[in-house]
C-alpha cells in the first residue's frame, strides 16, 4: 500500500532516525489533551525528564510544543525582562541564536567569544561576571562546530553569583553527563529528536524554583503567551486547559524517553565515544581530522572532522544521498570544510554507519574502508567487553 | 507487541481522529529538514494551503511547528508593534485570547463583544472601526461556545479601512467556506489536528502581501524569533535553515490535506451539516437544544447543545470515557452548560457517532436511540443521493 522507501540512513545532526518504540507509540489511537490517560502519561513524562536532566526531585520538567528552538527562546522570554544584563557565551551559531533571542526580549547581551572550533574560556566568562548581571547562558554542546563548552567550571563561577543560568542541553541531555541540580542550572532544554531520538516538534525543558521565582517576580507578563512558564505550569501541575498539545508526540517521547533510561545514561555515553573513536580511526586513512583541536573540547554526539584537501564535499553528499545517506556538512562558516557526523540517540548504533562506510568506499574507491570500520568496531566491542 | 488500545472514539473539539492516510505516513522514514525531498513536500504543501485558504497564487503559505495557538500569536508578534491600536471582536475563550496576545505584543486593544452564544455585529465593529485601527481580528468559528462569526461582513467593512485582517480559521479552514482573497485576509492560521484530521503540532498559515509589506516596515524585530516571518520565509522560499521543522508531521499533514482536497471543500461541507442534522434530530428527543439561538449563528464543525435539565454531564461523559468514547464539555462560563460535539475531519463520520448514540442509549435507557440515528443518518443520505 505504502510507496515509500523502507529505510533511510539519518546520519545528521539531528533529527535522528526514531527509535522503533517512539515510532510504535506514535501511531496509538489518539487522545484528548485534557484526557486523564494523558496527564498520567505527562507525569510519567516529568519524572524520567528529572532523571534525565539530573534535577532535584521536585523541579518543574515539561515539553513544549515546539522544537528546541522554541525551548531556547521560552528560556529568555520568561526570564528576562528588559534592560537586564544577560551574559551570553557564543562561539557558534547556536550561542549566537542565544545573543539574538535575549535581545529581542530586551536583554543587553554581553558576549563571551571564542575562535571557531574552541570552547569559551571560563575565565573570560569570569572577566565579564559582575554583580549586575541577571542570567549567564551557554551552549553545551555547539552543534554547528562540534564543540564540547565547559558548563561545570562555568557553572562553578555563576553558582557565587547571584545570576540564573541557562544551559542548551540540545546535543547532551540524555547522552552526555548532565547534572542541574549539582551544577546549579536554573534552566535547562533539549529537542526530542537529538539524543532522544523521538520525532521532531517537541522540547523537554527543566526550570529551577529560583527561575520560577524569578519569573513570578516579573514587572509585565511575558510577550511569549504561548511558552508562558506559568501556563505550562498550570497545564503541566494544575491540569487546567492552555494550549492543545501534541498529544501523539507525547506518545513517542515518552517511549523514546523510557528506553534511553533503560538503557541507562552511563551505558548511551560509553556507546557514543565508542562509535565517535571508530568512525575517527575509519576514516582518518583517509585525511579527515578532527575539527576540534583539543581533545577535552570534542563534544562526543556530533563529531566534526575536517575534510581532506581536495574533498569534493557537496559532490559526495549528494552522492550518498542518492543511497538514501544523509551526511550534514558545516554550517556558515564551517561549511566546505567540516562534516558533522550525528552520534546522538539512534544514529551512535553500528549499522547505520555500516551503511556509510561502505557507500564511501565504493565512491572513494578504498575497499580497505568497510573492512577498518569493522575492525575497529571489533576492537571497541573488546574494550567494552573487559570493562 | 503493543498494549495500545486498538480505538478511540474522539468525539473532541480537536484534536480529532488522525486521517489513515496521515497516520501512515507519519511512520515514514524521518528525513533532514533540509532534505531535497523535504523541500519538495514543503512545496506541495504550501500549494495546497493556498487552494484550502483560497488565497492568490502567490500568497505566502506555511507551517508553524506548533499547534494552532502559536498561529494566533504569531500573527500578533509579526504584524502588530507598540502602540498600535488593535481591534478584537471577542466573543469567547479564544476571541479573549486574541486580545490577551495582542496586549502582550504592546496593542492598545479595543474590544468588541456579544453576549456568550451570540455572533459579533458587525454594526458594532463598525463602531469602533476608526482611522486608526492598524488590525482588525476575529475567530471565525468560536470553538469554546459553537458560533460563528460573520467573518464575510466584517471583512466588507475592514477591507474599506487600512487596517489588516487577521482572521482564526482554526474550526473551519478546510471543512467551511474560507475565501482569503475574496474577503481580504491578511493573516489566517489554523491546527493541524481540527479540520485536516492530522496530528497535533503544526499551525498552517497564509499571510498577504499587504501583511508582508507591514512586517517588512517594522520598527524593531518581532520578540517572536520563533515564528518570524523573515525567518519563515527563509526557510519555505529560500530553502535556507531557520530551525528543525518537524518533518514526519510534515508527512503527515500533506496526506491529509491532500485527502481533503481530493475529498473536496464542498462535500466536506455537506458531510458536516448533514452529520450534525443527524446528531441534533437524534439528541432532541432527549431535550438536548442548540446553544446557539439564531440559526446562522451556529458553527456546524462544532455543535453546541445546551444539556438537558437535570443531565448529568461530568457523570456520563466519565462513563462514555470508562467506553473508550470522549466527549467534551463547555469551557468557562458554558460548563456544565452544553457539550461541544467535534464535527471536524474524521470525526464527522457515520461510525464515530453510532458509537456514541449506542453507548448513550444504553447509559440513558433510551432504547430509541441509536435507531433514531440510523433513522436520520437514511434520511440525509437520501437527500444526498437526490442533490
Amino acid at each position: 500500500m505504502s510507496d515509500f522507501p523502507t529505510e533511510h540512513v539519518l546520519l545528521t545532526p539531528g533529527p535522528t532516525p526514531i527509535h522503533p518504540r517512539a515510532m510504535q507509540a506514535l501511531t496509538r489511537p489518539m487522545l484528548g489533551h485534557m484526557d486523564p490517560e494523558v496527564f498520567a502519561l505527562n507525569s510519567d513524562i516529568q519524572a524520567d525528564l528529572r532523571v534525565m536532566y539530573g534535577t532535584e526531585p521536585e523541579t518543574f520538567t515539561a515539553l513544549l510544543a515546539g522544537t528546541g528552538s522554541l525551548g531556547m527562546e521560552a528560556g529568555f522570554a520568561n526570564l528576562v525582562e528588559p534592560g537586564d544584563e544577560v551574559l551570553v557565551c557564543a562561539n557558534g551559531s547556536f550561542g549566537r541564536r542565544m545573543a539574538e533571542m535575549a535581545a529581542r526580549y530586551g536583554a543587553k547581551v554581553r558576549l563571551v567569544t571564542a575562535p571557531l572550533g574552541e570552547a569559551i574560556r571560563p575565565r573570560d566568562v569570569a572577566a565579564q561576571l559582575t554583580d549586575d548581571v541577571r542570567m549567564v547562558a551557554v551552549v553545551h554542546g555547539e552543534t554547528s562546530t562540534g564543540v564540547l563548552n565547559p558548563v561545570p567550571e562555568i557553572a562553578e563561577l555563576v553558582r557565587s553569583s547571584g545570576a540564573l543560568f541557562t544551559v542548551d542541553a540540545v546535543t547532551t541531555a540524555g547522552m552526555e553527563p548532565f547534572h542541574m541540580r549539582d551544577w546549579g542550572v536554573d534552566y535547562a532544554y533539549t529537542g526530542a529528536q537529538k539524543c532522544l531520538s523521538a520525532p521532531p516538534g517537541l522540547a523537554p525543558i527543566a526550570v529551577s524554583e529560583r527561575a520560577f521565582a524569578r519569573f513570578g517576580a516579573r514587572r509585565t507578563p511575558t510577550p511569549l503567551w504561548y511558552g508562558d512558564l506559568g501556563g505550562l505550569h498550570d497545564y503541566w501541575v494544575g491540569q487546567t486547559y492552555h494550549h492543545t498539545v501534541p498529544v501523539n508526540l507525547h506518545f513517542a517521547l515518552q517511549a523514546a524517553l523510557r528506553a534511553a533510561l533503560e538503557e541507562g545514561l552511563e551505558n548511551r555515553q560509553r556507546r557514543v565515544r565508542q562509535m565517535g573513536r571508530v568512525i575517527t580511526r575509519t576514516l582518518e586513512p583517509l585525511g579527515f581530522t578532527p575539527y576540534v583541536h583539543r581533545p577535552e573540547e570534542r563534544l562526543p554526539t556530533v563529531l566534526a572532522l575536517r575534510l581532506p584537501e581536495g574533498f569534493d564535499d557537496a559532490g559526495i553528499r549528494g552522492q550518498l544521498r542518492q543511497r538514501d545517506i544523509s551526511v550534514t556538512g558545516g554550517l556558515g562558516p564551517t561549511a566546505g570544510v567540516i562534516w558533522r557526523l550525528g552520534l546522538m540517540g539512534e544514529s551512535a548504533r553500528p549499522e547505520p554507519y555500516r551503511r556509510l562506510m561502505t557507500a564511501l568506499g565504493d565512491l572513494l574507491g578504498d575497499r580497505d574502508l568497510a573492512d577498518r570500520y569493522e575492525h575497529h568496531l571489533q576492537e571497541e566491542t573488546r574494550e567494552l567487553v573487559s570493562v
